[in-house]
């Protein structure tokens, strides 16, 4: 018995020493690179504005853009890249008609934030070294629930991002 | 010259007194009571969001709804008339399809925030007593160069927004 309890703690002392080690290699040769964040960053809905948008088509959303302190330091200073511990975090909820509105306006013109969408939220966190395969950073998303997307479906994030390489993989501009 | 110096100080304490007096006297007897309110909030670009919505038409925006601590309380607590001291802000920009992402989504979808609108700024400001003849609330407008809405435009304000009487006059709900 005794024999069996040192072999696990060596197996969970060798496989944490690999797991704490694999993050920080910034090695891109495959699998053991981690490209995205499955944990929620605390906090989140208190940060400030970057901007906002509307997705239409088969998203069909109204989103909110968000900074954490270090990312909304770099936006308004803009500064190129991001350093590290930036998050850009954005919220997305369905894309309503307000009734409410409308009939206040006089007109059908207001659009107005629904319930969270199955993507309801999406963060980019810097980190050079754990992430120098997807460009200094991991990609997340998660639905209503705090469930993270796959793995699979996570892959695809940078194939869009790197098209922005200039501002560092970052899509959306500040808005003053 | 003593006579005239006290003279000022009398004039000046007495100005301020009435000054102090109007918008803390709560009456609605017309022209004196102060409906609007002509300074920009400091910080507000550092609030955090209520929600977000696109106003299609003639204002043809996107905009963030912001409020300051005393409001966000408020709302995240459902509490209902909203406190002495709490903001409601609003910040329009330019409702703008972007190139840009629409190339990587390979679709026209995207619609972004651009340049700050001719009402660029909105703010509801909470006094029962000195905004008493506009439900508590003073309303004030803001081009992109600060320059407040002029007041026969404001006193419109509140035409729209007695229709909302329920939820203490503010249109935008909280989301999640």
């Amino acid at each position: 018995m005794r024999q069996f309890i040192f072999l696990v703690i060596v197996v969970a002392t060798v496989a944490g020493v690999v797991a704490s080690m694999a993050p920080a290699s910034g090695q891109s040769d495959g699998q053991a690179a981690p490209i995205f964040v499955t944990k929620i960053p605390a906090g989140y809905r208190d940060w400030r504005v970057v901007s906002v948008a509307h997705e239409a088509g088969e998203l069909n959303d109204i989103r909110a853009v968000l900074g954490n302190d270090i990312a909304i330091k770099a936006y308004r200073e803009g500064k190129l890249p991001f350093p590290e511990g930036a998050i850009v975090g954005r919220i997305a909820w369905s894309y309503v008609s307000s009734e409410e509105n409308n009939k206040s306006f006089g007109r059908e013109q207001s659009f107005v934030a629904g319930s969270p969408t199955d993507a309801y939220l999406q963060f980019m966190v810097k980190d050079s070294k754990k992430y120098a395969a997807t460009g200094g950073w991991g990609y997340s998303s998660f639905d209503k629930d705090g469930k993270p997307t796959d793995e699979p479906a996570m892959k695809k994030c940078f194939l869009c991002h790197q098209a922005i390489k200039d501002r560092d993989f970052v899509f959306t501009r500040y808005a003053p």
